[in-house]
């Protein structure tokens, strides 16, 4: 996606150790007109799957999976990675590694809104590892969902999270690769 | 504002002690089409105070505020409750009481994103104690910003936040506004 790819190459910057700081527009400040263009892609790329729910994880994949939710009119359920109040005791809870935060994090979903049956496409900011989407996966089966698409914003393809996530054997989207981040490069696959 | 008021009044839950359970299209799953319709309103009721920029707090003020964003052509930028890695060592912090959490938070906005001169309309999902507001005022004001309008989806104005923020001399708008909740009910202003 060439807005996106363009956004990532005047504003993006490559931390090193794989990271790269996206937070001028989607991490920390979001563009919001630019997540609007993303959903419109995701949605367009899944208008098939017949998808039920989208989800996601807290916190920076709400922007991308809401604006995806808008344009095909499902609503988006965000993992939690903090137990609120307001939910009930018995949830779907499962642990994955964060990237950024150098630690395990939980993902919690509310059995009230992730039923059996449904058809889950997820959608998320990055798709490094895959540790998270993995995550993600497991929650929906443990809910009896079926996950039926994968759609990410960035994917940086050397981290290997698509290698994790082939054998489901459903549909993977990502609206920029990245071949490489090197000697503070960033590359992109042509 | 009307259809949010009914979705209130059809599943949302009263559980006591104040706390108002909307999880089901606001909190833990979000109503994308909702939450557009409740952007669309916001930016119309700011039409003319002439914003620069959105302020938020992670997590559940994200999704109105994007919405808000897209309407107004803005950037939204949220206060992250822990500092990643890709922030830098110095940001401006404040503390704010989390009712939800039952503890103090941090909210943190990266100087990068908040500079001296914005025009700050700050929108979130509940006008309470407006402790958490307030917090994003202080944030703005340390920044050497202003903020100039403030606005929510569901006012409980039996928590005093209003009185709280009418002395920042500055529109405070709510979406729906809740008089009591006391025994169980969910009683909305006339």
């Amino acid at each position: 996606m060439q807005i996106l790819k363009e956004r990532i190459q005047k504003y993006g910057k490559n931390l090193g150790h794989g990271i790269l700081k996206v937070d001028s527009f989607i991490n920390h400040q979001v563009d919001p007109v630019l997540m609007d263009s993303c959903g419109r892609e995701f949605a367009a790329r899944f208008a098939s799957i017949n998808a039920t729910k989208i989800l996601t994880a807290e916190i920076s994949g709400i922007a991308p999976a809401l604006m995806t939710g808008l344009y095909m009119n499902l609503p988006v359920v965000y993992a939690r990675k903090t137990k609120p109040i307001t939910m009930p005791d018995e949830v779907y809870l499962t642990l994955a590694p964060s990237h950024t935060k150098g630690r395990m994090v939980e993902l919690i979903v509310s059995p009230e809104y992730l039923a059996g049956g449904e058809r889950v496409l997820i959608i998320d900011d990055f798709l490094a590892s895959g540790a998270t989407i993995a995550g993600l996966v497991r929650l929906a089966e443990a809910a009896g969902a079926r996950v039926i698409g994968i759609g990410t914003l960035i994917e940086k393809i050397f981290e290997g999270g698509r290698e994790l996530l082939t054998p489901l054997g459903i549909p993977i989207e990502s609206l920029v690769c990245i071949t490489t981040m090197d000697d503070g490069k960033i590359e992109f696959l042509k």
